[in-house]
């Protein structure tokens, strides 16, 4: 394998493990949904240990990690005499699958022109104040002032169940969820004005560079050593990184309509290198799962038909130029 | 007559004369929607300075009046060799019988359950801020923070036009109007909440309370003396006076959905005083017509047939106590 293909790799997982802090529940749900929810949805505990641990998670932090997954219903714990595995609960399952529509798409989604409003309607405190505007900004929202929220695709009922998981079901009755079409004239402002009022894109958009940055140098010297055989181990590690990275930026990214973006907005590019590069890690990294993908019985589940889709190649879009 | 019930009329009209300030061109619109348009829609101007002169409006006033409700598309004058004729213009008698929708209405109208919003997208200086928040007030709208404005039920379009006749065209770019229906859940706030948050409804009672405070000695009066037959000049000017006073207090009222409303809401008592009061004065005034609303040939014009249905009785709501 040439130098600067381990280096460039080398040197994400390396800057994954000197983070101060590892969000590891979060990390754990990604390969729950990446690789996991694949093979059948359910892991040895002890498997699941042995997959992170390249990556600086130690046991004692994974299994902390799964069963405080557990209580927030996400995982459900299955005894295997004195084995554990990990299962994906329906609602996780739920959630995930919603999730993967944006992850694993192979375009933004197309706009229904409805705009997903949350009005505050009562009053709040300022600590109650701040939590909900952090919450609704962590799932894509923008504001006009501080009583108006604004989205242009998400499930209410979705992100109120959100709200709920993260402890905001005290202001929920201060809360109107409303759904709106613009009725605009010729004289009249448009949804543009809207983003552009209600959104930071700079600030979304400087996280797309940032994901383009650190994964662009990675394709490229894919691309250019096609002989080069990636090793099984590191392709499974990197598509973990690529797939957290990546959902973790959707999470915060309202989708906005292609039309009422600045154009050459990054979260297209981001888009299509995470597509490429996800492609070129799955057949790698599948063979590291395939022997170290474990249930309690010592088995290895097959990955499952369905889930063999993602990406969709049918992208009508040109690839970047790495 | 009584003269108990001379007073408590004359003692109306004499607060009205006394007024430091007559919106001379709104009460002239008043008799145009109320009394000249049931006979055709126009009238010789000698015959409206007439009309008026007993409410305090000089001949110049008026003429000055009608000339500027002219400029700004209300009325038209037709010549005729000497005299002046003043007809309603089409787009006059539209927005007329809009308004008269609401204000001859045997209740309040039925809510379609889509809330329209108005939102500003763009920066606007604070000369432009104060002049849009009071006209939108003045238009009904509620309002959350400075950037957020919400009506039951009016016609966006409609809305807007107010606004470029009020000459805040320079606006317009930077507002979104929006129609929304409520997503609520069990857990979330609803469209009271809304209500509550969005307007002063203590003022608006308020101004009702004053309306019916009033209104109703005179129509007890009215009541008490069935045999007291009112003289057809003050059945004139009390009509004029009760239709325009009723008419200014539902230009503001968003007419916000009853079930939404504060228990024993005083604007149902005003509209149903202003329904007894008013169908006890027709008779009498339309009797002041037949001799002082004049052409300007001289003639009366009819009472066309179709304007004999303002205020149906086919209310099922019981008639207040006096």
């Amino acid at each position: 394998m040439p130098t600067a293909l381990i280096s460039s790799i080398q040197h994400r997982l390396d800057r994954f493990r000197q983070q101060q802090r590892v969000r590891a529940g979060s990390l754990i749900m990604t390969v729950f949904g990446d690789v996991v929810l694949p093979r059948g949805g359910r892991i040895w505990l002890g498997s699941l240990i042995r997959l992170l641990e390249p990556l600086g998670l130690n046991e004692r932090l994974v299994r902390t990690s799964v069963f405080r997954l557990g209580k927030e219903q996400w995982l459900r714990a299955d005894a295997h005499g004195r084995r554990a595995e990990y299962v994906l609960t329906s609602s996780g399952r739920l959630r995930f699958e919603e999730a993967s529509r944006h992850i694993y798409a192979s375009h933004a989604p197309i706009w229904d022109r409805r705009w997903r409003f949350i009005l505050v309607v009562r009053e709040l405190d300022a600590r109650q104040r701040d939590r909900l505007c952090q919450a609704l900004q962590w799932q894509g929202f923008g504001s006009l002032d501080n009583d108006c929220f604004v989205h242009p695709s998400t499930d209410l009922e979705a992100a109120f169940d959100t709200l709920v998981a993260e402890g905001l079901s005290d202001v929920m009755g201060g809360l109107l969820p409303l759904v709106a079409a613009t009725a605009r004239t010729a004289l009249t402002g448009s949804d543009a004005d809207l983003v552009a009022r209600a959104w930071n894109l700079d600030r979304l958009a400087e996280s797309y560079t940032n994901f383009v940055s650190d994964y662009l140098p990675i394709l490229a010297e894919l691309r250019r050593d096609r002989m080069a055989s990636i090793e099984p181990e590191e392709a499974f590690l990197l598509r973990v990184l690529l797939i957290h990275d990546y959902r973790r930026l959707l999470l915060r990214d309202p989708e906005l309509p292609e039309v009422l973006l600045p154009a050459d907005w990054p979260g297209q590019t981001a888009r299509m290198l995470c597509r490429e590069l996800y492609r070129r890690l799955t057949e790698p990294s599948e063979l590291h799962l395939d022997t170290h993908l474990l249930l309690a019985d010592g088995t290895v589940p097959e990955r499952l038909i369905e889930w063999a889709h993602r990406f969709p190649s049918d992208d009508p879009l040109a690839s970047i130029s790495a």
